[in-house]
């Protein structure tokens, strides 16, 4: 049974995961590929800290290039994330004729052009499985699966810290503080969660699946980005009582003429599958002109999950070097990619999820829905909830008809310039 | 660019999906593929009715042998469904060194074996994504994203015509017959629905996903199979009541000993994801040691859905060929199949719902739980409602914690010789 010499850059929790699955998992590996992937090099700047897997002697080295110029290694996994120096490795890897497999989605929704075309031109494989949605196999639905159709919205809860936050605050009636620091104590947030809870993590893996899904390359700073820090538990309890749940959604929709991309929290439908993915559990929802919507569910993070993405591009990847081919699919989907225009948020249209801080006066209702009007702008429901005992005002929320985003936002500012209104007004889109 | 002649054999409901697929995404198919796939030739019985689709003249043809023998034909796609000749077909198309994509479960249940070896063997590709699950890329992800793990369990929504019926039956508070007959109203099921509504729609695919999970063949006489017709609506009220939402499930579990696997009616907690999973969209869950699980969800049948897997699972052989290989990955996921044994239906274990029709008189409770009790069933919870008006009885309905099976059913063959039981009981089990 042919051996295969894999190099491995980056030994924290996914990469000992992956060592841990090519270890302990290997009879079945074997059984099902009729061939033995095994780690021959593994370059970490700390390789004295104990991992729980049991590595051989001389594997482990502080020098990446014992990885990159091992003319024995064929398949180099790029697990230390971020831009630089994941950026230089990978595209070394590449240049001296080393297939990638990488989870690092930051990477590829910043450098993704370059990444993927030096591997194209090399005419090598490059798995990213792992980069979006952990063990959801998204990457290869839409590559392959799904390679007929023509899409019209990707939209996924992408990050399970986020999820769990907002999972947390739903259930357990907590605010976003509280409900932040118990995901850090259990390991699903981060020391700095910036990148979880702001969207920026979101935005990096949209940026990867629509570029997949429209052959479209997209930059990181046209995705209009909202994180989850402004929920609170009365939004989540009036969506509730709405019938919604409120989710951190990274959206791409496609009408055919411009891309509409965008990630910030929305309110799902109850009786939504969507609705009851919970905790860190990711969710992916492809729609398209043959299937409608399909919908994968699985974890998003940790480091079996993840390991299981990377072990299984490097399956592919032996399995296409068996046959004798370098590679088999296009990396971006398409043969070539081409620019699509971008929707301007001010243009999208949706129906809304508006909450207020309001005196407890005489006449609020009056004054907010009369601006609302003149932007045309049309309440659905509303719910006002208690009187106003400490002079903080009273919360007021409403629900609206599907409206233009522009005008929505500039009634809110001159909502919130009236002074019966105490605060920042919020809104949250509704994703049906 | 490459033209790759198809042949179609069987130019039903999905037949014309896949030729409107090959027309209409022309565009979109060739910018992933770089080459052309195009119809060559249609067999069917049929070839006057209007389907909707153009066809090119001379395309159609009642002599399925002028699709099997025609050397410009390389992949011959088989959707007329059922053992024979659909076998005789198949195996042909594979002497002839065609690759073959089929739809059809019944087929591939029954004599998979035989058609995985030869296709196997000749090294050809079987494409088989639309015959489990329609549109959701089961096979692929179980056979190539999910490679490296060991499954522990697959559990499947996967009969539309069912889960349209008792989504029905839920929402409408409606009894069985009526939910059929709107079901076949509206195209959902057929004339004859019986292994629809039987579950031996569902036992072939769960056949076909044991096999590729486990690398284990299976018989069909050796799944344990019960449908729906027994379901009433004040089962799913009390389901309701009780938090849980009953669906059609094909299960398949392995504890690395023996394979448990059976198609029957389950209680699913309302939380769960697959509970909101209603209507004619299907789902399946994927369990395993690396994952935990993996949910996956779409349209289970139509003629774009379907043929959108058929058509990918075209483009994923012409991919192959491209590059010069005839298949990548064995047929059944593992490189050789091996027996695993069967668990006995009596030692499963499961939390089960269990519903009486008593007479309305003191002491009822005390005889049927004295039966449990001696059984080493405990009761959980109960229901007991309304006031026997009309001599018929009035319903009983319980949780009892995990017990094993073959004592659930020897209880109840001694509790429906009672002569306070009018009729005979029926049990649900719980999967959670």
């Amino acid at each position: 049974m042919k051996n295969v010499k894999i190099g491995l850059i980056g030994f924290g929790t996914i990469g000992a995961g992956v060592v841990k699955i090519l270890t302990e998992n290997a009879e079945v590996i074997q059984q099902r590929l009729g061939a033995s992937p095994c780690i021959g090099k593994i370059a970490d700047l700390d390789i004295t800290t104990e991992r729980g897997v049991r590595v051989e002697s001389g594997v482990l080295t502080t020098n990446v290039d014992e990885v990159l110029d091992d003319p024995e290694i064929e398949i180099v996994i790029e697990l230390i994330g971020g831009y630089e120096p994941a950026r230089s490795f990978v595209l070394k890897a590449i240049q001296n004729g080393k297939h990638v497999v990488t989870a690092n989605k930051a990477l590829l929704a910043k450098h993704g052009e370059e990444i993927f075309s030096a591997a194209d031109e090399k005419g090598l494989g490059i798995g990213f499985e792992a980069a979006v949605g952990g063990a959801i196999p998204i990457i290869r639905s839409i590559r392959e699966a799904f390679a007929a159709n023509r899409f019209s919205a990707i939209e996924g809860i992408v990050n399970g810290t986020a999820n769990y936050i907002l999972s947390k605050m739903s259930d357990e009636k907590c605010d976003f503080q509280t409900a932040l620091q118990e995901a850090q104590e259990k390991g699903y947030a981060e020391a700095d969660p910036t990148f979880d809870i702001e969207g920026v993590d979101s935005a990096h893996k949209i940026a990867i699946l629509t570029r997949l899904a429209y052959g479209a390359p997209i930059s990181l700073e046209e995705i209009t980005v909202e994180g989850i820090t402004s929920i609170t538990p009365e939004d989540i309890e009036c969506a509730g009582e709405f019938g919604y749940r409120i989710k951190l959604l990274a959206i791409s929709k496609y009408d055919g003429q411009a891309i509409d991309v965008r990630v910030h929290p929305a309110m799902i439908p109850v009786g939504h599958p969507m609705a009851s993915v919970n905790g860190v559990l990711n969710a992916i929802r492809v729609c398209d002109d043959l299937m409608e919507e399909n919908i994968l569910v699985g974890h998003g993070a940790g480091s079996l999950p993840t390991g299981s993405a990377v072990v299984g591009d490097v399956m592919e990847i032996v399995r296409n070097s068996l046959v004798g081919a370098g590679t088999r699919v296009p990396a971006q989907s398409f043969q070539k990619t081409a620019p699509i225009p971008l929707k301007n948020m001010d243009e999208i249209e949706s129906e809304y999820f508006l909450r207020f801080r309001v005196k407890d006066v005489p006449g609020v209702l009056a004054k907010i829905s009369g601006i609302l009007g003149n932007h045309s702008i049309s309440i659905e429901s509303m719910i006002q909830r208690g009187r106003d005992d400490n002079g903080k005002g009273v919360p007021l929320v409403m629900m609206v008809h599907r409206s233009n985003e522009k005008n929505v936002q500039d009634a809110l500012i001159e909502i919130d310039r009236l002074d019966v209104v105490c605060g920042k007004s919020n809104l949250i889109r509704v994703e049906n």
